[in-house]
This record gives structure tokens, sequence and C-alpha cells, in this order.
């Protein structure tokens, strides 16, 4: 009996002529991942239009590239993000002049905390149609990987001592190469509505008249917490839970209410706090936070370079320096760290089962 | 007629139910695309290599178990390099110390908001392995059904009127299932770290020796800012991102500090809130929150049935009631609002890129 992938009216079966089970469900976990959740939609859409085509375009050639042209097109894309609409997106498309090009898109994709395994199926099926990836210097090799051979990547992200694009580069970028009819993936660490500066982008894009949509990532603070064995809230001890960055414009001093941030019953999960781990420290600590607090650093949360360190929020500075934290890190802190330490300490870190290895999809 | 993908003896079907001969192309070349060339050697390789391991693992969990740590591990992934001794492979695993066995493992994972294109690699692949998926009541059809055929599914989450679980009683059953060898897979909407009572699970778990993985997945306050088409933190808008459960214990009163969510600066996204949205309103307002900063409403964020309202903090419970909402919905309360009315006024909902259906906003 064969495995199927249902995506009514279009069915795929799998079958391993009896050789494995195990296999037919892991290659129909890989086909289920690789295609659109909303392909029964675009089968329909194109199945109401049909008649109507095959009466304009006699010549099976001409209709066989109308057809491609479509399934190609911004049209079969916003069908299979959920217009419903799409039968008659398709008759339109016959009557334009221009055969179907129309301005482009933009997809502004969350690459999450560094594991694959953490994309999203449609982060990941983005990365694989996308003729561009336009992505942060923190977006590793191993998501990287997933886009096609033949796509163009551009690092647009700040390294030390390399050209580094500024802002306005990187929205000109996008701007060019979407208006070129490319489809173009800009990729950011984490999800993109947490301290990615998408807003620029998306203003910018608009302004520009070219569709900009946001796919949200996992985020650090929770593969962290995940990572280090505790959740972000938890009844009775954090109700509240506060994502806030670590620095401002230019590497500053950021616009954080820290007096908000130092009161009890919630969890504060501070991004690229680490450079500036005493001054925010001492903020906390200025405006009443319980030193003993517990707290959490977790360095490359998801990687398998990620370390993770249980403390106070007194020892947070001294943690850092000790341990010669330099990498992406998040620190936490608030009670709900306390629910790990008593069960897994740091000295239990070589069991944790963090995921030691690649994604669902082999090339 | 199929078109036919032949990894020989994997044959894979695809069928468009005659709707659309070049959809059906599409699809097959998508899916050449995705699967390894050396399928069929690995194919050949398990199967070479069952009789043996049916006579050493009797049972059907273990051995399942063990096939799968044969294609989640270096030797399939050998195999498919182009390892010609792939059956001996898998019979040397079969005589290593641990057999291919692992003790229970609950994963505890996010089936993030809704739209199954939003579930992450990891939770698909664990929700097809899963012998058993115990799921809240909020997770839909669409995500359980990517689970296997033949894996058993228990609805623990609160329907009204419906026979309804305890906290004790879903534990009790989590380690029940773990113990019995089986791959459980507890099923929460959104991300469990956030708001899903996740501590408690895993603490028992811990206390009766079983391990607990949780997974992350996409919050429901991210897809709604995304859909709604804006950011949660804005550079000069919001420094922080506040997310604050809307109901305590037993429906009541939340132990939220309603003075902190009310300062400016944040932005503040209150889930489960619906219901005592009045109640919320006054709080914020009593605490100084201007009436005019800009909130939204989403109901069922990422699903076909989605609705966005952006209106102001002063007329949410009006806007909740007038539009009826009653399904889970997420209220996001802040300046950052204001970046989606500029560039998103009613008038162009229809070419909005982001999930397009009824769409109501109120401004």
């Amino acid at each position: 009996m064969p495995a199927i992938i249902d995506r009514d009216p279009v069915l795929i079966a799998v079958s391993t002529g009896g050789t494995s089970p195990a296999l037919a469900r892991r290659v129909r976990a890989w086909i289920e991942a690789a295609l659109p959740s909303r392909l029964g939609d675009l089968a329909r859409a194109l199945d109401s239009a049909r008649p109507t085509v095959n009466h304009a375009l006699a010549a099976a050639p001409v209709r066989r590239r109308f057809w491609d042209a479509i399934l190609d097109g911004p049209i079969a894309a916003r069908i299979l993000r959920g217009d419903a609409d799409g039968g008659n997106r398709v008759l339109e498309q016959l009557a334009a002049p221009d055969g179907g090009r129309t301005a482009g898109v933009v997809h502004i994709v969350g690459a999450g905390p560094g594991d694959p395994d953490l994309l999203t199926l449609k982060a990941l099926r983005l990365l694989q149609q996308a003729d561009v990836v336009i992505h942060d210097r923190l977006v590793g090799e191993a998501i990287l990987s997933l886009a096609r051979r033949d796509a163009a990547r551009i690092c647009v992200g700040k390294a030390k001592g390399a050209h580094s694009w500024s802002q306005a580069g990187i929205n000109a970028l996008l701007v060019h190469r979407a208006r070129d009819g490319q489809r173009v993936v800009r990729l950011k660490g984490g999800d993109p509505n947490l301290f990615g500066r998408v807003g620029e982008e998306v203003a910018h894009l608009r302004d520009h008249g070219i569709e900009a949509e946001v796919v949200p990532g996992i985020t650090a603070a929770t593969a962290a917490a995940s990572a280090a064995g505790f959740p972000l809230s938890h009844r009775g001890i954090a109700s509240s839970v506060c994502y806030v960055t670590g620095h401002g414009a230019d590497d500053g001093e950021p616009d954080v209410d820290w007096a908000a941030a130092a009161r009890p019953g919630q969890t504060v999960a501070v991004y690229m706090g680490l450079s500036r781990i005493a001054a925010i420290t001492e903020r906390l600590l200025a405006n009443g936070l319980d030193p003993a607090t517990p707290a959490a650093i977790v360095e490359s949360a998801s990687l398998p370079t990620e370390r993770r360190f249980l403390t106070s929020v007194a020892a947070l500075p001294a943690v850092a320096r000790a341990h010669r934290l330099t990498g992406p890190a998040l620190v936490i802190v608030g009670e709900v760290v306390r629910l790990a330490a008593a069960v897994r300490p740091q000295t239990t870190a070589a069991r944790c089962p963090s995921p030691p290895r690649a994604v669902g999809i082999v090339s």
C-alpha cells in the first residue's frame, strides 16, 4: 500500500515496492515539505480557467507556454499564498497584453536561529524557488546551501573589516532585483519581525510599488529557552515575556525602559546584549531587580557550537568574561530560568537532545 | 495518466485528477529536484537487511525506531552518497551496543499559528515519526493530517460541553505512552514556550525519568504582525516587545503588570485576551496609555478564516463586539501598528500580498 500525499485534487503516491515502509514514510515527509500546502487550490484554479483558455488559445504549444508562464509567474505564487480568486486571475492574464509579467515580489524570510531543522516549510520552499538570496552575515552555510545551486547569493551583512552594505544600498538592491523580474528572498536570521529592521525594507519596497511579504521565523529567545530546558512563561512565575534589544543605533545605548524590564513577575530576553552586558546588568540592578534573579546566557542557540550558562543577574558580566563569550547570544532573565537549573545543569549539556544534524531534503 | 518519478524500486506517481497537465509536469519536476538520486540504492540496502532486522527486533515499535535511526543517521547519508555496502552497514548498526534503541522521549512540539506552511521542518518530521499525537483543540486538521495514518491521535483540549482533560490527566497520559515505548508528540498551538503551559508537562516527565524536548514554534503574535503588515519592533518606535496573557488561572484576572504594559515605546501583544478585552483596555488606559495608541486585532492569524482589524486602543472593545470576534485572536498595541495603517489602507487590501481573504480594516 503506497504512502499518499493528498492535496486534493492533486494526489501523490509513494511506493518503495515493499522494500521499506520506513523509507516510504520518509519520502512522504520530504515531499510534504517540498510541496506548497495550497497546491490543491492551484489545481482547481487552473481547472476552472481551462475551458476558456482552450477556446482562446487553439494551438497546443501556445497553450503550454501560457500555462508555464502562469505557473512561473506571480499568479500561481499568489494562489499558493491564499488568493481565493485564482481562476479569475488566470483569465485576466489571458486578456493582459504583457502575458503575465508584473512587478516582482520580495519575500523577507526568517531563517530562524541557525539549525536548518528550525526553518519553516514556507521558508524552505521560498529559498528553493529564489533566483537571488540576499542574506545577513549570521545566516549560515547549512541554510544557504538549501537554495538552488544556480541561485545568486549576496551577503549584505556587516563583517569586521569587510565592505559593509548601508541600509540604503540594501534597499536599492532589493528594488533593482525585483524589478528585474527575479524571485528575491531577503533572508534574515531569527524572526524578521523582531529586531530585524524589516520595517525600513518593507516601506522602501512598497514606496516603489513592489510587494513585500514577511515570513516569520523562530526567534532566538525561544530556541535558547528550549535548549536550556525552561519555558519563557510559566503560570504563577511569569505572565509576561519581554524581548528587548541590547544595543541601539550606532552601537549606542538602546531606547529601552529598564525600569519596566526590572519589574518582577516577567521574563526578559535581551537580544544583542552581550557586548554591553555590564551596562545592562547595572541598569537592571539600579532599577531594583533582585541581584539573585536567575539568568541564562545561550550562545549560538540551536547550532552545533551552542553553549549555555545558567547563573544569576549579578554574575552575568563575570560569566560572559570568564567564558569569553563573543558569538551571537541571548541573555534571558527571570525566575523561569530556575525551572531548568534544577534539572539540567551545565554538566548535562553533552546528553541534551539538541539536533545534531541537517535537514529533511537531501540533494 | 499520472506523471511518474522512477527511482527503482521507489516509484512516485503524481496525479492532478485531470485538472492540469502543466501542473503535473511542474510537481514532477519539484519532486525530482527534492529527492536524492540514489534513493533506489537506499531502498535496496534497507530491503537486504530486513530479514535479519525483523528476526533480531521482534517488537514493531522497536523495529520502527531502529529504521528511523538508520534513516536519520550517517548510514543513510552514506548510502545516498554512493556507498555500495549499505546493507552490511545496516547490519553492523544492529549489532551496535544500543541496537538502535533509545529511552522514551516526549517531544513537545509547537504547531505554529495554524498554517501548515509555518510548521518547522523538525515539527513535520517528528509528527510523521510519532506513534501517538496528543494535541490541543486548537491544532487544526490541516496539521494533524500530516501525521502517519496509523498514528493514534488524542485530543486533550478543552471544548465547550465536551469531556475535558485535566493537566494531571494529560501528564499521566504522556508518561504512560512514553513508557509504553511509543514515540509521543505532544502538539501545541503556536510556540509551547509562550503561554503553552509546557513547564508543568516537562517537570512531570522529568520527575518520571522521561526525557522531554521542546521544539519551538512560530508564535501567533509574529504571524499576526506579518499578516497585518507591520513589524513587532521598529527603531525609534519600539525597542521592546512584550507578550502578555489576557487571562489567568480559571479564566480569572491574569497576574500581569499593566502599569508596565501601558508604558510607551514598546509593542504589547495580548494572548487569549479577547474575552476580557474591555477589562484589559480599561487597565491599560487607567495606567496612562494614550487612548489613541494604534492597536490591531488579528483573529485566526495565518488561517484561511483570518480577519484583521486596525483601530485604536480605546476602540478595541467596540471593534471586538461589532465584528463578533470569538475565535482565537491576538491583540497588538503600539505605534508599530501605524506602519501597516500608513501603507495598507482599506482600499489597497485587494492587492495586498499576504492572506487576502476577508480583510476587515477599521480605522
